[in-house]
Parts: structure tokens; C-alpha cells; sequence
């Protein structure tokens, strides 16, 4: 067969560029090893007929007025914005970290105007910050880090703030204020029917064939095509050469309950207790109205799909090894969060697509 | 790219054929224009959260307890059994036409054993059954052909009873008895959860590689296969060089009701009244809760997705001089509803697929 493009993987990043690529009158091939499209934000009803995320609760946020024109050319959006609470000492209390959070936490009655304050006097003045332990402590002492960050970093990546980058729980916020939502993104939403049509809706073009349930393999040599669009684990497409890049997984334990609601937010987190990170009531993103409520126990695990890149030097390194090799591959293009071993949000993975199939079409 | 088998088409046929041959050892690459697999049995959530049926309403049922093990190894099965009512004369009665229907819009007290003798006694004693207009009146009589078969038989084919076989009225039962389901077969049911569902595990084999959005012919040439199994329209695969097969199409109307429940059976037909032909209620089938309800209204049309082959003689005169250029065709396998051109219910599709896979497989 014989196509422009080849991409494998058929999450944001592959639709994409997919779609940019078929618009601009390519020919693309869309090959991804599961059975459905749109990668890990695929979501599904489920047994008891609630709409929940397969792989985890995706809240979509953006300041990239482009990303958010772009998709909404494949959806309408509910105008959710997204609030998450910890539980803490038997609270609940807003996330991030904000004036309310303290008040409650502590029986305080601070301010926007003299949070800074209380934080000046509780924070260790450390000579230097090490490690993500100390990035919390130079910045709200050691009390919070014990509430919010000790033990969740150790269950989101099983292993201890001590030995993760500052930079880790550093990019963690906190607000000056009182300002309870996750995001504070201009554009914020849930696809109004879903992303799972968002995904339909993007790959529905004449130029797209969509090849499911096959490796990008058992077809790259037999499929001709002038370039290849990889966005799966880059160590994987090297065949592990030189060893494995750490992935944190995580295992979704799906529950539905016989009420009409379950928790006051969509999401919970439990820094402290039990041995899941958090729980997420997928109705309460999605606007959908029934007798029932599913929700999902979330546990970090170092086994499975490949969620996040693990953030620590070794894996920085090694992955340098693989970005090096990467740069000799001239018709091959690293991509989308696990091609390029970063973090990306949704939007993000989106904006470095349209930004690749710009490039892609320009060359 | 290499296959032992391409499949056109991933509908009932299409699948059952490519899972049996991958269980089999070999491996299919199965196409199909649209988006999704499951052909015209697909079923999915509507914005409402609904499970509608896209192609309108498909209730499996089958005396072929092979074909029932074969697609139970795939779903659980609610144990549904479908009933029907027709609106006539401003009354629900049931269909088939029974002993209770009579006895309804007449005002009758018959019995399973006196419905007989009245049918003998209203019934239309002709020479000869020369179409389906005189089939039924040979059969009921001219009251209840007026009020079941005339206009129904219209609006379905857009042609007379007159001018139809009497084979298409012929095949239409009648209960001499109290049973008002609609089907009678030994083994009845709906998916529990869903037709998709169902289709994603036939189709979820290692040995099967889904290729979606595409025409199959934009592959065949390009993809090396020892056979094609082909089950769409066989007019369409020879490019109409004969002319065109009649299908019949159907349009379907959604609405969505803020109401619980929209009418008292799963599929209220409409004989005389209104344009569509029936009304389905989906929730009644699924058995679905959830405070709002989706129906469709049903209206055949001469133009769209080939539904129905239309049963004239000139169809099945065209018809067979597509058959014998298929004969010669020695590495080409049609098969299903529109590859066979004759209406196959699901369990007929899958029995035959179960066969041909045999035999692809000792040949």
C-alpha cells in the first residue's frame, strides 16, 4: 500500500497531524494497537450505561486560543471547570493549596493579603534546595509538605520527594487566593458528546485510512510512505537499546454505586489515606444525568500502559541517548507525550501536532 | 502488505468469517468504509446517553443453537423477547396478527381453536395467488389486508401488494394462538451490553487487523491475499455493469422524550397512519434506565444505505446475471445480505459465515 504519511498511534497527537496532513491533501495511514481511536483519552459507557475514561479522568484546559478553535471545529463543549478536593485530616479541603485551604485546615482566617506572610513564617530557609522535598519545604514548611506532598509523591511515582528533581514538586501550585478551580486556563470543557466523537469526528476525513488493532511494524515495511509520524514510547521504537525508559502506570479500579451521587467533586485526592491517589465520579465532569454514579479508585503502579515519563536524571539521561538517535532518523518525527518522554496536556500534545504537520507540510 | 484473507465489510458476515480464520491460524485484514465496525447492527449513546441502534432496531434471535454458543462466547445476554403492536383502527393490537388482535379490533371472543374456521370463513376463496395482494386476501380476507398489509406493504417497498411476489406477503406469520412475541425462536436476547461491545470482542483476535474508513477496493490492489471475502453490494463489486439492484433504504428520525417511557412495547407499527412505518423505543430493548427516552421513527426511501434487496422479478432476473460472473470469479467469496443479495436476519449471516470460514479453510 501507498500512502504520504504513516502514523503510528492514534491519540491526539496522531489524529492530529493526521488530520492537518489529509486536509493539506495527504494521503495518511493511522495505525494504532488498540481496537479504538484516541489513545488514552478515549472514553466509553460502561456496563451500568455511564460515560467514564478508560484511562483516567481527562478535563481539557487550554491558553492556546488556536488548540481551542481547532477542536471545537470537531465538538461542542460543556463549560465545566474542574475543582479537585484532598482529603486531609478528615477534610475536605480545596486543591491546590489556597487561602481556604489553609483557614480550614489550621482554624486560621487568613487573606489573600497576608497568606504570603503565613507562608514567609512557616516555610524552612534552607542554604540549598536538593530535591523536590525541599523544593515544598523552602516554600510552605514542613507541616503542608507533610499534609499534601510527603506521601502522595511517594504513591504517585513510589519513590520518596527526597530523591525526585526540585523541579517535580515544584511545578505543583498554590494560590495566593481564593480561587478553588484546578485549572485556571481561559479556555476550559468537556466535549459536549464526549471524546470519544471528538476523536470520530477529527478522523473523518477522506484522506485518512485508520488500520486498528496493528503494530506500526508489521505494516511499516510493507506500506509505502515518505515519512513516519511516531508517537509511542521512543525506547520501544529503538527497540530498547539502550535499556528502558521508566514509565509510571496507573490501574483504574471502576466502581458503580446505586445513587445519584457519590463524592461533592468530580475528583477527590487522598494524599494520605488508603493506597489510591484519588477518586473520580466521571458524572460530575460530564454533566450526565442518571440513577447511578461510576466512579474510579486510582492506583499508581509501576506495571502497565505507559502513563507518565518518570521524572528523575537517569531517565533523563537515558532518554537524551534516545533523543540523539532520534535526531539521525530523517524520515521518522518523534511525537505526542510518549514519542517525545514528556508530560503533555492534552492541549499541549495538540499544539506541538498542528506545530509538527506545519512543519511536516512546509518540508 | 500481506494477508491470507482481505475481508470487505465488517459487519456480522465480515467478522465472523475473519474471527474463525484468525482462530484458525491465518491472517485477515479486515475493511470497511465506515468508521466502525458491526455494519448495520452497530449500536451506540446518543447525546442523551440513549443506547440507540444508528441502523434502527436489531433483536437477535435464532434456532441455530450453534450460531447461539458461537456469539455467546463474545457477550452475556439479556433475555429479551421482543413483542410488537400495530396501531389500527385507533387500537394497539398485537403482531403477528393473533387470536387477541381479532378478537380486538372486532370484538370478538375467539379461540386458539375457532380462529381457524373464522379465517376460513372471511378469507377470499381465489383461482389463482398471482401476487401479494391476492396471497394475503387468499389467506384473511379483505378487512384485515386493508388494515395490515395494503398500505404497510406500500410505504415499506414503495410498490402495491399487487405488483409484489406473493412470496413477500406470504412470508408475513399469523398465530393461530395467544403468543404475541414477535419471534418465536428458541433462542432470544440482547446483548447485555451492547451490539459494539459484542463486535469489539469477535473482532479483538491478534490474527485480525481492522482497517477503517477505507474503500476496500483502494487496498485489494495493493495488498497481497490468497482471498477475498466480499459482503458488499454485488452489484457494486461488478460496477453496476448490468445496472443497479434495487435496495430499499430507511431513514431514521430521533427524538429524544424527557419522559421515562414513550409507549407501552419496544416497536409500535404504524400500517395505515403517518409516514413512518414504525416507532422503536430502544430502552424497551436494552432494558436501560435513565429519566429521558430515545425513539425513532422509521421511513423507507428509495435513496441512502442499501437495506433491504427489494424482491421483484427484475431484481432477481439482474440479480442472477450478477451471481453467475461471481461464480467466476475463483478467489472472490460473496457473502452476507447485500454479497448474497437476499435479507439475511443477523443469525442466518453469522450461520452462513460460520460455513464459509469452513470451507475457506479446507480448501
Amino acid at each position: 500500500m501507498q500512502y504520504d504519511f504513516l502514523i503510528a498511534g492514534a491519540g491526539i497527537t496522531g489524529l492530529t497531524v493526521a488530520r492537518l496532513l489529509a486536509e493539506a491533501g495527504k494521503k495518511v495511514l493511522v495505525v494504532d494497537r488498540r481496537s479504538h481511536i484516541g489513545g488514552n483519552c478515549h472514553d466509553e459507557y460502561d456496563a451500568h450505561g455511564i460515560l467514564i475514561h478508560r484511562y483516567g479522568p481527562h478535563i481539557f484546559h487550554t491558553n492556546h486560543q488556536a488548540v481551542w478553535e481547532f477542536l471545537s471545529r470537531f465538538t461542542d463543549w460543556r463549560h465545566y471547570q474542574h475543582r479537585v478536593k484532598a482529603y486531609v485530616d478528615s477534610r475536605l479541603v480545596p486543591m491546590p493549596v489556597n487561602v481556604d485551604t489553609l483557614n480550614r485546615l489550621y482554624g486560621l482566617s487568613l487573606t489573600a493579603e497576608t497568606m504570603a506572610a503565613y507562608l514567609e513564617s512557616v516555610r524552612e530557609k534552607l542554604e540549598a534546595v536538593r530535591d523536590s522535598r525541599d523544593a515544598v519545604l523552602a516554600r510552605f514548611g514542613a507541616d503542608i509538605y507533610e499534609k499534601f506532598f510527603k506521601n502522595y509523591t511517594l504513591k504517585q511515582w513510589g519513590i520518596a520527594a527526597e530523591d525526585l528533581h526540585p523541579s517535580v514538586c515544584e511545578r505543583i501550585p498554590i494560590r495566593l487566593n481564593r480561587d478553588d478551580r484546578y485549572f485556571t486556563d481561559r479556555f476550559q470543557g468537556m466535549p459536549l458528546h464526549g471524546y470519544h466523537r471528538l476523536f470520530e469526528r477529527l478522523a473523518a476525513h477522506p484522506g485518512i485510512h485508520l488500520l486498528l488493532q496493528a503494530e506500526y511494524r508489521e505494516v511499516a515495511r510493507q506500506v509505502k510512505h515518505q515519512g513516519l509520524v511516531y508517537t509511542g514510547p521512543i525506547d520501544e521504537y529503538f527497540d530498547h537499546r539502550h535499556g528502558r525508559l521508566g514509565y509510571r502506570s496507573l490501574r483504574f479500579d471502576f466502581r458503580n454505586h446505586r445513587r445519584e451521587s457519590f463524592q461533592e467533586e468530580a475528583v477527590i485526592n487522598f494524599p494520605n489515606d488508603y493506597a489510591f491517589t484519588r477518586i473520580t465520579e466521571y458524572k460530575k465532569m460530564t454533566g450526565q444525568q442518571a440513577d447511578s454514579t461510576t466512579v474510579s479508585y486510582e492506583y499508581p503502579c509501576p506495571e502497565g500502559e505507559p502513563y507518565y515519563p518518570i521524572p528523575t536524571a537517569d531517565n533523563q539521561e537515558l532518554y537524551a541517548r534516545y533523543a540523539e538517535e532520534a535526531k539521525k532518523e530523517k524520515k521518522v518525527f518523534f511525537a505526542g507525550r510518549l514519542g517525545a518522554y514528556r508530560y503533555l496536556n492534552m492541549d499541549a500534545a495538540c499544539l506541538e501536532a498542528m506545530a509538527l504537520a506545519e512543519r511536516l507540510l512546509a518540508s
